[in-house]
């Protein structure tokens, strides 16, 4: 789809949209019309005092419940769109056009929105399906690379816990991938959405299969604020160690393990994180020392289907040493 | 059921309390056993910010999403928790104790929950049913008449737009009412309860049926914000405004109003709002300019029985002046 098509999905209703200064600079023009909250780009803009500052405007503009709130851009402007409308007067139709890879495959996907408070990620949110989520491929262009590398750690994810003719597809489409071919773009965007729309349409409340959607996410996570390395980096880092567990486990074969590593290598993610993993365990031990030493982590039992599992922190500690 | 109760609610369940300074001044002995968060008493204490503080202490308090949070206290609290619960980590169980009368019969009944943006009140929040409602009528003691008066004016609009035998038994008991008679009031409160909670249950988010509950609302929030009186007093102008429309299109017979208006007198709330109607009139218009110089009002078919219709400004005018 494109993002023109956002005029039709909004039809004749009022809308207001929530983008950020460069998705704005680049693609402004493109724009459908209606009124326009240009947050600041990055991170930073994901924050309740930011959320206040659009419900402020929006109350100035006198937006009631029928007017449409199209959020513009990357998982910071998905996010926050997404929260501000199900939350402003307990909830504005949302629509989503997604104009990172990341918010493509993933962010925009789901339903799930948010703001940070302060080191607190996502504390701050609800799930609410927008009405529509747009994936324009034009709008990719300019992104940097290792933003590139963040959505397709997500779509490596995807193929992995549930689609392995798409892994296989990945695998020979490695190179055009990184290349930001439209062809291989396409065919992997829209499995991506596909398969995570599935998930979330059996599970929105993340009471069982949605987990399978943190593959590669809790090691991850700690991998990220520990080393400080980028999210996709950390998430290709997460499913190594955590194909490592599955190998240890029984589940999948070693021939199996050296394809996953291999198709991560070369889409340039890494797969080991630098240094000890003692600070990596001990992030994981304080976000989870409720749970008495153990940790519950999504492991593969052959590529294409995952399974959660509960695992002593010694052992993931040794993953995360060896392989 | 009592406040104690909360304690075999909440189970095995860890659990935290948002409740208000003058709450934990007067019950905080009979709280169960949790951490507390206790904002300022008051509607200042419904703010975007208060909101913020709690989401930070919960954080602090490393509190996950198998943590119920229990809102204790009067409307103001139970829209702050409820929004801090459905927010918080995308959704935390929720517990509320209602402890005024207008709590217990309104703001804590039917998963409406939100925060004031500066003028804008419930600008921000959401529809979420909490996990269950305690209305304790030993908590209602210590309350002022005037807060007392804002319950009993939404006892009656419920009355009004569903339950004509509760109408003829508020009539019986205004004077008990007044006094707090525990019988009187656990009538009152219990048909209350399951009047709203019927409406809410048979539509949630306000597609049809629910609007019913605006009965009184839509003049009484102009009078509260022009006229500056409580929302009961606003409230109950509102629905004798309401009233008079009924009449005059027909519908309510004259000595039906008359009823409404001697039990409304009765508890001590006032049917005419002082002064010139002309700023109220203003108020609506500039709150609804959008449609043209129509309201859509809850009118009365006969007592215990609503209906919304889309009235020319000018006729309300001329029943907010008459009458």
């Amino acid at each position: 789809m494109r993002l023109e098509q956002a005029a039709q999905l909004i039809g004749a209703r009022q809308a207001v949209i929530v983008s950020d200064e460069n998705v704005t600079r680049l693609f402004g023009e493109r724009f459908p019309p209606a009124a326009r909250i240009v947050v600041e780009a990055g991170e930073g803009a994901k924050r309740l005092e930011t959320a206040g500052a659009v419900y402020r405007r929006l109350a100035e503009l006198e937006v009631d419940r029928a007017t449409l709130l199209l959020g513009i851009g990357g998982g910071v402007v998905c996010d926050l769109a997404g929260f501000v409308a199900a939350t402003y007067l307990r909830g504005l139709p949302c629509g989503l056009v997604a104009t990172t890879l990341l918010a493509q495959v993933d962010a925009a996907i789901g339903g799930k929105n948010g703001v940070n408070l302060e080191r607190f990620k996502n504390l701050v949110g609800t799930i609410r399906q927008p009405e529509f989520v747009i994936c324009d491929l034009d709008l990719l262009q300019p992104l940097p690379l290792a933003e590139v590398q963040c959505g397709l750690a997500e779509i490596v994810k995807h193929a992995l816990i549930a689609d392995a003719a798409l892994f296989e597809r990945l695998e020979r489409n490695a190179a055009p991938l990184l290349a930001l071919d439209p062809q291989a773009l396409a065919d992997a965007v829209t499995s991506s959405v596909r398969i995570k729309t599935a998930v979330v349409g059996r599970d929105e409340q993340e009471r069982g299969e949605r987990r399978m959607l943190n593959f590669g996410h809790t090691l991850g996570h700690a991998i990220e604020r520990v080393r400080g390395v980028s999210h996709g980096a950390a998430v290709s880092i997460g499913m190594r160690a955590a194909v490592e567990l599955s190998v240890r486990k029984g589940w999948l074969p070693a021939p199996a393990a050296e394809r996953i590593e291999g198709l991560l290598t070369r889409l340039g993610l890494p797969v080991r994180a630098e240094g000890e993993p003692a600070a990596i365990i001990e992030a994981l031990r304080r976000d989870k020392k409720r749970e008495g030493g153990r940790l519950h982590m999504v492991l593969l039992r052959r590529i294409g289907l995952a399974e959660v599992v509960s695992l002593p922190l010694a052992e993931v500690e040794a993953a995360l040493a060896g392989g």
